[in-house]
């Protein structure tokens, strides 16, 4: 992460009602079939925002997807509100299936009282099963009636499938005596019950920020945040994050403080983003993989994916084995400039490879320092000066219990 | 596969004995720490033969695999043995590494009486550790005594290391009233104590084929069949094919017989790429994919190896679950052309996605038919015409267990 520019950074407690003028609220409307289980979430913001959004690259893409690409082209970059259900992802459901996330935008729209494109949708669940729309119909309006500014903590968890725990994070900064706040949520966890597994990230901020440059932004931190972790190297059908600017601070960010702007975006989305890897399924621990002596920083980020998927790095870890000669095999394989006479492996501080020969002997270094929950490990191509880091866990027998026994 | 296009192909009982003029060894010679374990494998022809050979791709390439390179590009494409250890894979060892591999050749000509560069080496097992020289120097005059046409059986086990079977393999065709034999063995079964997989083949023929139509033919071979399979998507250090073609069956393999020829290898070499997908670690079922629908070859084969190789997928037919949701969201992932609304999935026979609809009715039957431990999935991409297959194994927590443990 790059040095903040302004010292009044501060991260604070809070999500996505933390900023002003944004409300909540995430009740239970029936699409989970458990009693109870929280599965819609609203945001609404008290004005019209500026929105900005990132989408899956999967090419088997969701319904609410392309209702909400749609929506943000349609609007040009504004939206008032939010809406999204736990419980079903409405991937892989044909024209119904768009019918239902247009009609969940429509429905929205009419009870916050803003043009149908100013709603962004969103789906988490089940693949290849319709929406209840007759529950999601029904429970719209008990979600905007509960709609609170101290409600995103139950937004957070409206919004989870197998998730362990809710994702919530936010960051404070002064720009020229005034403060902005960004706050955000976000869930995934690997795979989702029963099918594949989606990443939903949604952040709000109170500062004003023109449509373009929002874009602008949120690629350019999701790019090391949401897209620079891993647990399993999947991509959803229906990955989104979603961002809006409401301006209630009444600070606009422009070029001139575009920097410290992202700087507390960049400080929300990657707790965010470390809060779904440390909640992968089955993940018993934290990697920090840390590629250096890349040839460019693609490829750096190409050598890093490769480790943080690779099954044999990841199951070592697990077994608290400092096995170095998977990271250079991994290293080796990952169609990149390399160079084994100058490649450098370590695992935490310790140095297992450096300059063509193993360090084997400070293996035992190495596996103690692997018990700690939150581990590094670093390989070093030998080739140019680029570097890129990424984020995965570990590969448990849990992971393949979690994935193997539904409906068994 | 192509149809054969000789009547007489046939499958025979058999290995790397059963052409014509080939003797083998395997014995135990101390690599291995495990008393009695066999860990020395030779391949001797009686006269010089062609030969030919693919190698690993990875760049962190082993020293064993750097001499045979070097000794099959100075020989012309001339062999008359192979010897193999299992037990180290000589790999990230530096120079000492590459002076030993050069040795195991040199003393293995000494003992033949050939040209050094006449010899090619393998080695499998630890990354990083450096060969027992003094035991395999010892080893290498009881290898030569105990050479024998019958002993095809006993090199295949001396080349394993977490295999649960030997793989052997043989083919005999008829070409022009005269029969050629290819015989083969292999090893590999995902990862290897205590670090990186290791995929080995070895075939032998009585043909007589040019080195450079000999290896045309392991080329065209070897990505139908050992490049067809994956067990976890790892690429190890040492991965090699050779062939050696001596021509004792007195027939020439021209360009007249080259598809009779090929017709035999791809039989044998697809039955040891099935043994080794078998015998992965933790596998408990055989699964073939095939993509069909795709834009191009190559497009089909990459769509074919991302479902191989998806934790999501794998863990789902591990399970038993007709999890069609993830074999769409994995082709939609791919990086390949795909048409959602024109794709298919199947299971075995059992359709149950078409047309942009899912047939989720159609699930019990299709986790009825997963219950087999050979099974097959299918996507159809939904673009253009081409093809491909690949053969994977299914994610077990076994495999977990094998490649977290060593060490602790």
């Amino acid at each position: 992460m790059s040095a903040p520019t302004v010292q009044t950074l501060e991260i604070v407690a809070g999500g996505i009602t933390t900023p002003r003028g944004f409300r909540a609220a995430g009740i239970h409307a029936g699409i989970k079939a458990k009693a109870g289980a929280l599965d819609l979430a609203l945001i609404v913001s008290d004005r019209p925002a500026t929105a900005a959004a990132v989408f899956t690259t999967n090419r088997a893409v969701a319904a609410p997807v392309v209702v909400s690409r749609d929506h943000l082209a349609r609007s040009g970059g504004i939206a008032r509100a939010v809406v999204v259900n736990s419980g079903c992802a409405n991937a892989c459901t044909g024209d119904a299936g768009f019918k239902d996330a247009v009609e969940m935008a429509t429905a929205t729209a009419a009870l916050v009282g803003c043009p149908a494109d100013q709603v962004l949708v969103a789906s988490t669940g089940v693949i290849g099963v319709a929406l209840k729309m007759d529950h999601l119909l029904a429970g719209l309006p008990n979600a905007m009636a509960a709609l609170g500014a101290d409600n995103g903590p139950l937004a957070a968890q409206a919004i989870m499938t197998t998730d362990p725990f809710p994702k919530e994070a936010a960051a404070r900064v002064t720009i020229g005596g005034h403060d902005i706040t960004v706050g955000g949520m976000a869930k995934g966890s690997g795979m989702i019950e029963p099918m594949m597994a989606t990443m939903l990230g949604f952040v709000t901020t109170d500062a004003a920020v023109a449509p373009a440059l929002l874009q602008r932004a949120l690629r350019e931190v999701v790019d090391d945040t949401f897209n620079a972790i891993t647990v399993d190297g999947e991509c959803s059908t229906n990955d989104s994050v979603m961002i809006l600017a409401n301006g209630a601070s009444g600070v606009t960010v422009d070029e001139r403080h575009y920097a410290a702007f992202v700087d507390a975006l960049r400080v929300v989305c990657l707790r965010l983003a470390l809060g779904i890897v440390r909640g992968g399924e089955g993940a018993t621990k934290l990697v920090t993989v840390t590629v250096t002596g890349a040839a460019t920083a693609a490829e750096g980020r190409k050598a890093a994916k490769a480790i943080a998927n690779s099954p044999l790095v990841k199951t070592a870890i697990h077994g608290g084995d400092p096995n170095w000669g998977r990271l250079i095999a991994v290293a080796g394989r990952a169609g990149v400039e390399f160079n084994l006479s100058r490649a450098r492996v370590t695992i935490g501080p310790i140095v297992l490879f450096n300059d063509g020969r193993p360090h084997d002997e400070a293996a035992p270094e190495a596996a103690n320092y692997l018990k700690n929950d939150d581990i590094s490990v670093g390989v070093d191509l030998g080739v140019g000066s680029a570097a890129s880091t990424v984020w995965t866990c570990d590969l448990s027998a849990e992971y393949v219990r979690i994935n193997a026994e539904y409906r068994t």
